[in-house]
């Protein structure tokens, strides 16, 4: 309705971008779970700005907040993290919602961690060790998209867990 | 090949927004699982226009379809489903195939009801309470893309949900 | 930064047809599930080129290569495949990271074989029958895309399966 056409120029490629901006992070949260289940710490741990943050929730209750790289990468080291990767797993990310307001970027969704059984009874078949909701902030870096804060709490019927979820909506 | 500017520039717009409405669509249906499973009833019925259908299989054999908004929003106050939401449960929407036409869409695809178990043999871990196959229809509005119908059948090799799957040819 | 129109419209065309590989590709992975899971066998052989194929592990040990069309079609008709089918099962396909380049394209990512239990200690619920890491290499055809090679390892904690994950970051 009377756009130059300079300004369905400019529409396209900002329109373009965010499009572009939404798949490149779908391959940046996809590309998480093959990296870490095959111990690949250091290209997992810089999937975070430097400073960025890892927050989970611990088995013993209370959470924690690992850093980037160097902590988070670590942790991918951990003995408990290898007997998993030695085992066969998957971290998967469940695809979720994203939404990218310029050169920040929010994610809310599932992920889950499935594990190979090895045990008699269960035999050749895999089950699910850890079920969680997330919610990511993301920035654009000259790098391409990281994630600056990763927080994750698992499915266990908790306020704390419902909050997150709820974030959807928000997002 | 004798394009002017004009055409290409429309040309970019419509497939564009082609585009982008596959990634809104993607983005509908993974606010579906977080807002259920916190039992923010309102808003995951608000998923459908009015007037929109929900259809299921039910454990005792038939079929029923609740009507969107209220019957839809309703069911995630049912007794039953809380129960899922407070023992913490994931409805979780796998990505599907998407196919946009204009102002309508269809997607085909699988979803499962992961749910933490409680019970002193499997201990901490979640499980598929269910599995089935999904048909989407839906429609562009004012407010944005939203479900028209979804068709849901679980995954128990009845030629019913074989032929739901079957529709991801036709699509 | 005088950029041209002409040359504007060129950039806008090719980056949009990159984003809207990404989302086709999405779509084709994204029926290989409900086609062999309905025992639709000649259209699941035909996401492939022909002469393409898919290599997978053994549980006796070793790897296989079936070649399609016909190899690939022709195994979902085994009758261990069609008892899946009759059974209730989901091929999931989660969403792999996907790299575009020109005519060509790659993913990689997870993949599942949820079936459902059939017997009475686990009642009616569904389970993880496989679990596995895929890398897919991809090509343009007048048809759309098609799979040229998939390769597929199961999570067994094998080297072989985490030289398939680490290719998430080489794509």
């Amino acid at each position: 309705m009377g756009m130059t056409t300079e300004e369905r120029l400019a529409a396209l490629e900002a329109r373009l971008r965010t499009a572009e901006d939404h798949l490149a992070i779908l391959n940046l949260l996809n590309s998480y779970g093959p990296l870490v289940d095959s111990a690949t710490a250091r290209e997992a741990g810089a999937l975070w700005v430097e400073g960025g943050g890892y927050s989970f929730g611990l088995n013993e209750g209370g959470t924690r907040r690992l850093e980037a790289p160097d902590e988070i990468a670590g942790m991918y080291s951990w003995p408990g993290h290898l007997d998993l990767v030695n085992t066969g797993c998957a971290h998967l990310t469940a695809t979720p919602k994203i939404t990218v307001a310029g050169d920040d970027a929010q994610a809310v969704g599932y992920s889950f961690v499935v594990l190979r059984a090895k045990n008699e009874q269960e035999g050749d078949r895999w089950y699910l060790w850890r079920a969680a909701i997330n919610h990511w902030t993301l920035r654009r870096t000259p790098d391409g998209w990281r994630i600056v804060e990763r927080t994750n709490r698992t499915l266990n019927g908790s306020e704390e867990s419902h909050a997150l979820m709820r974030k959807v909506a928000a997002i």
